[in-house]
């Protein structure tokens, strides 16, 4: 596995690999890797010849009150996990390398990115398109790998490559839980035992509403209540919000009969944490369910 | 020469160029070509082994109050110059194509596009960095050129390119002149006879700041003002701005001895005309000329 700091020679190596024709997969990491990250790297690896993943903690998507300083890093054992799924080589730089003295260029989707987190983090997605932008660029990559943990950001990324032309295909990869449904997060690391436990109040509150999805459900706003009312048990938890939105648009969903993002954020102790399913199942599998 | 109107069309034209090992010029234009259009082609041809240019006029890039609608177009006689100089294919998409429903992806330099022209012309900037950005997406070129008498936007551009880490080498090329000095522009067209007698005081104003510069400017101010006293002799020609401004930032220059970009902007009738120029005689050689 090839380590690489620069970007001259990130791209230098996948345009080699581009002319001997093979095909490049990328995964773009903050690292402090976990189940997640690995399911796209192993998919990656399956549709690829070649598998790049970046590990770079992206400073222009945390505000000023964030954890970016305290965000949890471990290079060495990330390469660990890498070798383990055959990764080819991993793109490594570090902030200076990206955002050198003078850089003021944006990439910015402004409808998508204005509800959901991009509530509360303001400038949270124009850094992240800023630095997928980038990161194309460097890597080269004909597809690129995203979990669906982070739906915004998934949404964000495929819009602004239909936007900008990226010839990119970008494959969606779902959520991965541990045994007891909490989504894996590297920020899961902030949690203690007790919060650990509090934590699930958000898995459980999705698959709360997913029920009614399938059983009585009448409109979005429904699905919504349900889980807020599980999530309301747990003390420990602050919502930040609870939401039912049209799964394309992300703009608040007016119908049961199109696929439905329902999507939390909440503090759980100082941890903030995000989950999210959507819910698509037809109008007539519903009405089959309840028969 | 091929004419290709869909991205997916163009971008399969420039893989299949780059997987042979062919180099790919690109010259992205607004039509209703002139000399200085062909003198970036005639450069695209002898630096690339393959030559793309696009003929598209931007609708983001102009104002509401703007002349998109007038803005002079003859796409026929376009393609004849450009056969002229052999270039191999022309990508000239419609605006759904470039804007389908739903597009929402801005990318924005912002100090440079501050001052100059973006202050009279806000979005302006924006819409020329989105489309190229697009366009080098759609067309993979090695190398793009650019003319320096839009250097604002082409300072934007090798901004954008070093920031978003755009593999294409930006080449700027010198402004092309009628025989007497009215720079080379599309929107020429738009004056009568006697406008266009005028809008000589625009070259002929920074004739004078250029002489004033080789032999007693002592600020940058002074080539400022040498050049707004020649056009305010003309009394058709309404200044938008005359500025003395550092080459690389921009930025108010604040000394003689860094390279100045003496820009002006102004109306000739309703025309709106830019012309500039780049002073870079170093201290020692402006004082060889003095003596």
């Amino acid at each position: 596995m090839e380590i690489i700091n620069s970007a001259r020679e990130m791209t230098l190596y996948s345009e080699a690999a581009r002319m001997r024709g093979a095909r490049i997969g990328f995964v773009p990491t903050m690292g402090f890797l976990h189940e997640g990250h690995l399911s796209l790297m192993r998919e990656a690896r399956r549709r690829a010849d070649v598998v790049i993943a970046s590990v770079f903690v992206n400073p222009t998507q945390f505000g000023p009150n964030e954890d970016l300083a305290k965000y949890p890093r471990n290079f060495e054992r990330d390469c660990a996990m890498m070798e383990t799924v055959a990764v080819d080589a991993v793109y490594a730089p570090d902030a200076a390398e990206m955002y050198p003295p003078g850089a003021q260029t944006w990439v910015e989707v402004t409808e998508l990115t204005r509800g959901l987190c991009g509530r509360s983090r303001p400038g949270h997605f124009r850094g992240v398109t800023t630095v997928v932008a980038k990161l194309f660029n460097i890597t080269k990559p004909h597809l690129a790998f995203f979990g669906e943990k982070d739906f915004q950001q998934l949404r964000a990324i495929e819009r602004m490559v239909a936007d900008l032309n990226f010839d990119v295909e970008i494959v969606p990869m779902p959520i991965v839980r541990e045994a007891d449904g909490l989504a894996m997060s590297s920020r899961n690391a902030y949690l203690d035992p007790h919060e650990r436990k509090q934590a699930l109040a958000l898995s459980r509150a999705l698959m709360v509403a997913r029920e009614k999805y399938l059983w009585d459900a009448r409109t979005p706003a429904d699905l919504a209540a349900a889980a807020r009312a599980v999530l309301e048990q747990n003390e420990a938890v602050k919502i930040e919000y609870v939401e039912a939105v049209d799964a394309e648009t992300l703009e608040a969903a007016v119908s049961l009969e199109r696929p439905i993002l329902l999507a939390i954020a909440a503090r759980v102790g100082n941890t903030r944490l995000i989950d999210n399913i959507v819910l698509r199942a037809s109008a007539v599998s519903r009405e089959r369910l309840r028969a």
